[in-house]
């Protein structure tokens, strides 16, 4: 089967990579978002969904549901695909430089790799699961990213704090995966790594644009693509 | 007159000030906050309270003067002190270590300052102002930290990217006024900033305490702070 090609590919649909799909949405980037799981939400959904977040900027209580809700509702314009209860389970350079990342027997070719896949991939609970009511749960299991030829600190990915790209050009890593000095492993953090990393993304996948920073407030080019102007 | 005391000083009440009075609040920081305004906002509340903002992660649309709302009500549990109408004047190293900030003819000595104070003062609008309708707004000053012995990168202050500390020890800067490679001038940044500026800041004013992340859905210590427990 012939692959199938797409400026961006994010592997992880929790908080941090439906944010990195909006950020990267503002540069008329197209994404594909690739997860273990069958629907979008990563540890929020697969944890604690029914549980209060208090420390989300502005937001003094949210469910960690309705905050994967709303992150869906502030990417929408920009039409992701979602690709679910998938797994990326190989990353190569092709000789034009661009990325092929395999899903399982499939593959996607990308300029672009964003890896935000929190801490590991959540997998189904076996169904004769030990843990009274455990069926229907997720279960943590290593990311298999972890195996690619990316420079990693214990088992996280070491990125720069300006760009947040691993070792290897074209790809990043936000979210609970990634680790730089100081690195926290709180949500906020990684919506700010994924603003940093689409504006680097952005000169690899536009090269040839030019590139003021515009604000949502005040860019009408960004409202239109908004769909709000 | 004597000095008062508090743990931490942050200048400039914008969103960033009041979310860092937040994080800092997490670890059971007092903190007092000064603006040269006559309330609290910063840019959102003087240059576009009533427009939307898209950008903000997990609010699709929010205005501005709603966001400030929404700050304040998420730190309020902490009960910081505010100044409003007063512009931090100075700084300098007391004998003990602690740090004393001049605002305007008073003072008050704090374990940390945070300076986020966006990039530049907001100060009334003369009241002759030339601009029709322009009586009742703000206009934006050079903020007198500009001055301090601090160094800088043009008109901003340098801070590494682990805990946003200024080339001072115990003086942070975060938000708008500050610069590292790849900075953005977002408020989400001044966020994730203000979460590590925290971290470090909290070794200083609690040098014995240890140290692990908890999360405000998982920590019973957290919510208590909050008042949700």
């Amino acid at each position: 089967m012939e692959p199938s090609r797409v400026d961006a590919v994010i592997i992880g649909a929790g908080p941090v990579g439906l944010f990195a799909a909006f950020e990267l949405g503002l540069f008329g980037i197209k994404c594909k978002l690739i997860d273990t799981m069958d629907r979008a939400g990563g540890q929020c959904a697969a944890l604690y969904a029914d549980k209060p977040i208090y420390d989300i900027p502005g937001m003094p209580s949210i469910l960690a549901e309705d905050l994967v809700g709303q992150l869906l509702r502030q990417v929408a314009p920009f039409e992701p695909q979602f690709t679910f209860g998938r797994t990326a389970t190989g990353l190569r350079r092709l000789d034009d430089g661009r990325l092929r990342v395999a899903i399982d027997d499939e593959a996607v070719d990308a300029t672009v790799v964003v890896i935000a896949a929190g801490g590991g991939v959540f997998v189904p609970k076996p169904s004769l699961s030990e843990q009274p009511g455990g069926d229907g749960g997720y279960v943590m299991k290593p990311s298999p990213v972890a195996s690619w030829d990316l420079t990693m600190h214990d088992d996280l990915i070491l990125v720069d704090t300006e760009k947040f790209q691993t070792s290897v050009t074209g790809v990043f890593a936000i979210g609970d995966v990634a680790w730089y000095p100081g690195k926290l492993r709180l949500i906020l953090s990684g919506f700010h790594e994924a603003a940093l990393m689409a504006q680097a993304a952005r000169r690899i996948v536009r090269p040839g644009e030019r590139l003021p920073l515009q604000y949502t407030t005040s860019s009408s080019d960004l409202q239109k693509k908004l769909g709000v102007a």
